[in-house]
């Protein structure tokens, strides 16, 4: 397998873009990848691009055409394929496109994705999300998204002394970061007490806990590493990725304090690359509750299973912290435009890693993680991103 | 890349399964699969799953989560991708299988195709299926997929004296194949005179010139050939994959009597196999209308652009005929599964390559092609199947 590097990225505003079309949000995000890669359309061998649910939210699937008509890529034919893993679209996209390019089929691979959640035609979107999760098992009883992550915040707090103070502390974290990030949806920093004092959605998560589904698209170049001097000043190699998965229904696991299928992802990074959490300057992580964020501590080694909530008392997570989390204000402040949440990592990362993320710039950032899932963990994707 | 086999295939009987869920089907054609390949579950090593919109059917995304669920592979953790493409996502989800084996990547990968479309939550069927085409600029124009395909067949008869008839004489010819299927939806033959009295859809498409959605799920089990003998007395060679592209809406492209992604993608693959179509003893083509067949004839080289009406009058395509088209009965009489299409496809061929096809046994059949197609051509694979 070839070592495989990112060459261009680039993302939307998050945000509920009514003016801006799908086809809008694709064409802006992919051409602007392309031109940060300083390659031509037509070098592109292949594309990958997650959505998560666009049937349902705007009447579009066959995106991967679409993708190809849009940026005038159709006379290459080039084979366009769309991956759809829930919230984990992303990663899935990337880590595709990553095995198209290792394997030494491909050398230049666009990975995208790319969501309309507002502006749409296909109903409600709480309905819509709870296609992610079981259906038979737990959607058609009533239970939607905040309900299930709540179960495992309450077994969190059950068996691990959590609280809701810091579960608010991630809310809190993340919005700091986000008022620094210009393509953030919220850029607002909010206190404790707002957390704390925002509608209960479903006990023990507040309003403030969930983070909101946002309209965006991202947009990544991939190409071999040893090609990639001749197009990028400052290649950023995927020194790992790993994809997992683990049963759709909560009911089917053995204990809700843990996502496995992030656990496995982590340690085939890990296993694959010699590096341990200690070696891991920054990383994105999926917070889509808040309580998500303290699992994804525990899960990827950065703290003792149990120790998440109590990490927060210490801020080890914040900006100038030993392991900062979501520099860009997470999925919590910056959006979760959910197929293309797991590229926005990314692009964060790379950011990061090339010393490009301004205000909330990570000092001697040299190795980042990535960490997206689909559902409440049916899927997981960890990437490695590492300064070459 | 290393050769690919296939050693395990198995389909559900195609039809309104009305007393069978989603993940009933799943089941079944998936342990039959592994079965078949006479290996255990704990040697996959990943899954490609292809649903078209499952989220729209049934409201149910994240299929792949729920298919290692069902699998009862949980605990392996194994990667677990869905793939969609329309009616491709079949075809699109074994040529991602195979490129993972192919690369060295992984040994064992179960790629399967899922689709639930009667006994659904998410209204209207045709309504669903324009999801496939442009939104913004055809089916939102009130252009369904019949009408799409009318206006192939229209430029068709227009430039090359294609009729009615010739379209009808595919109809008769599939339903007499599929009567011979006993996992075909549709067992009764039918005349030219059956097609051109019934309903008119969209000029001149009638209603027996379009093929019936139908729920169903279909397996495969692929590992690199060379170990494919332990397992399977008679593995199938995969003898090229190809995959392509073209613009989701037909006003983008130049003529509408061709799919340029059938022949960029069949063109990959006789260029990769030295093959060319006199080497093709029989093929399983995408004739989700009766002109897709005719255009699928042309597209692959079988006859000259402009003969496909005229090759059914002289019978080419018949089980004894110089080159056997769709003996499964194709999408018209066994059924359209959607996105379990294209792993039907391959799994006639391989049936018949096996000389397992029993009633409609294609003669000496040594190498099989497999075509499927996304939308109205957005999106085109193509299988070459080989006995080894």
């Amino acid at each position: 397998m070839r070592e495989v590097a990112i060459i261009g990225t680039s993302i939307t505003k998050c945000g509920e873009l009514w003016e801006t079309s799908f086809r809008e949000l694709i064409a802006e995000a992919g051409i602007n990848a392309i031109q940060d890669a300083g390659i031509e359309g037509k070098e592109i061998n292949a594309m990958y691009i997650g959505g998560m649910s666009t049937g349902s939210f705007i009447g579009q699937e066959h995106i991967s055409s679409l993708t190809v008509e849009i940026s005038g890529l159709n006379d290459l034919h080039i084979p366009a394929t769309r991956i759809e893993a829930g919230g984990a679209s992303g990663g899935v996209a990337l880590h595709q496109g990553y095995l198209a390019v290792a394997s030494g089929l491909y050398d230049f691979v666009v990975v995208g994705g790319a969501e309309k959640t507002t502006d749409t035609v296909g109903g409600e979107t709480t309905e819509i999300l709870s296609s992610m999760s079981d259906r038979e098992w737990e959607a058609f009883f009533g239970a939607t998204f905040p309900s299930l992550y709540a179960l495992m915040a309450r077994y969190h707090m059950h068996y691990h002394g959590t609280t809701s103070e810091h579960l608010a502390k991630i809310a809190v974290k993340n919005h700091y970061n986000g008022s620094l990030n210009p393509k953030a949806l919220y850029r607002r920093k909010i206190t404790i007490e707002t957390v704390l004092n925002s509608s209960m959605v479903a006990e023990p998560l507040h309003l403030f806990d969930c983070a909101p589904v946002t309209d965006g698209a991202a947009a990544l170049i991939l190409c071999p590493l040893d090609k990639a001097t001749d197009y990028a000043d400052m290649p950023i190699k995927i020194a790992a990725s790993s994809q997992s998965s683990d049963t759709l229904s909560l009911c089917r696991r053995k204990n809700l304090d843990s996502l496995l299928a992030t656990q496995k992802a982590v340690d085939d990074a890990y296993k694959k690359t010699g590096y341990g959490p200690s070696n891991i300057d920054l990383a994105e992580v999926h917070d889509c509750f808040t309580i998500a964020e303290i699992m994804a501590l525990e899960d990827l080694g950065f703290v003792k299973k149990g120790h998440g909530g109590k990490a927060m008392d210490e801020n080890l997570t914040e900006l100038n912290g030993s392991i900062p989390i979501n520099p860009s204000g997470g999925l919590k402040a910056r959006g979760h435009p959910l197929g293309a949440t797991g590229i926005y990592q990314a692009h964060e990362i790379v950011l990061q890693l090339k010393g490009k993320a301004d205000k909330r710039q990570i000092n001697d950032a040299r190795i980042g993680l990535c960490h997206n899932v689909g559902g409440s963990g049916g899927t997981a994707v960890v990437h490695l991103l590492e300064v070459t």
